[in-house]
């Protein structure tokens, strides 16, 4: 037993299965804590049981939170008619950093797949297109990946959506910002051209 | 608040401060966990706690271990005259992993330097040459790392320890298994040809 107690053994374990770490990396996770015990990993471990106790799903847009109800879908000021939907809870993070979108979310939790069984019923399409009717939305952003899933379950959206007034937009395709046309791909090039804009 | 609640965000920043991962990572790993949270999150909850609670140092060569004194001074079996001195609890564990020492080790939890002033006594080096007189101690091999410091520490040791019949040895310098020799730096290439050997 190399590595103190069979404790610490199947700490490093369970951290080398955590994605981006391996059993090099969470050896020195478990020592630097083991070394800093009485403070850093003790807060971890009590973090780690109150956010595992407290986290669910909003009821609403399948958000995480600790409520039925997540904050953005409890904010009266996000109701602003405007939906965006995402594949997952870290697309959900990285708009809202982006500061960007001022609406309400629906979360997939995926996207469509015959290989895996994952049918629209799984990815509460059918849900989305109850709270389109019900909450009065104008636009629908589909901000799915720009993947073959992702724009496959987009197209199924679109087609599944209520005849009405509700506009359906995608996200931008172009250049990134900070972006060097060199290092990118010829597809992503041909997009930024096809959909240039005037000065 | 984009992370869903004060708890989760408190726990991606404490994440983003152990080495190897960051704000990017963290929040990952702690999507990850709260997807398998009522498995894999509770459970390393746990572990952290338990483990947090438990470690402690042995008391006699500084590993990391449950016990006052810890499985490798507690194995009779390993009382064969050999103490390997070490910088850290890190380096214990790599060479417990290579299975080619079956001595007992010396933890010295650090190098001497006069900038941090870690002294010999912060070091336990007049620990160690109690131990080595107590114990009949035939050979004390400095597995310090290839560093100045490393080094520096070694040289304190060496001319720390009593005059007796005690070997004092280091470990071999030169190019590592698999190692190739284009990519090795000048250094270890004189230095494996300085110890080279007949086949």
């Amino acid at each position: 037993m190399a590595e103190g107690s069979d404790d610490i053994q199947a700490l490093i374990a369970l951290m080398a299965r955590l994605p981006g770490l391996g059993p090099r990396s969470a050896r020195r996770v478990v020592l630097h804590l083991i070394r800093k015990r009485s403070g850093q990993m003790t807060q971890l471990a009590r973090l780690l049981e109150s956010v595992a106790t407290s986290s669910r799903e909003c009821l609403t847009c399948g958000n995480i939170t600790d409520r039925d109800t997540c904050a953005i879908c409890a904010d009266p000021a996000r109701a602003n008619g405007e939906i965006c939907v995402v594949e997952d809870v870290a697309d959900l993070w990285a708009l809202e950093r982006g500061h960007a979108f001022r609406g309400r979310y629906h979360i997939l939790g995926g996207t469509l797949s015959a290989l895996d069984e994952i049918g629209p019923e799984d990815l509460g399409i059918p849900a989305l297109i109850d709270r389109i009717r019900r909450d009065n939305i104008r636009e629908v952003i589909l901000a799915l990946n720009a993947t073959v899933e992702g724009q496959t379950t987009a197209h199924y959206i679109l087609d599944a959506l209520p005849d009405s007034n509700v506009t359906v937009t995608g996200l931008a395709q172009g250049v990134p910002i900070g972006g060097e046309l060199d290092y990118l791909d010829d597809g992503t090039i041909s997009a930024a051209l096809r959909a240039r804009r005037r000065f």
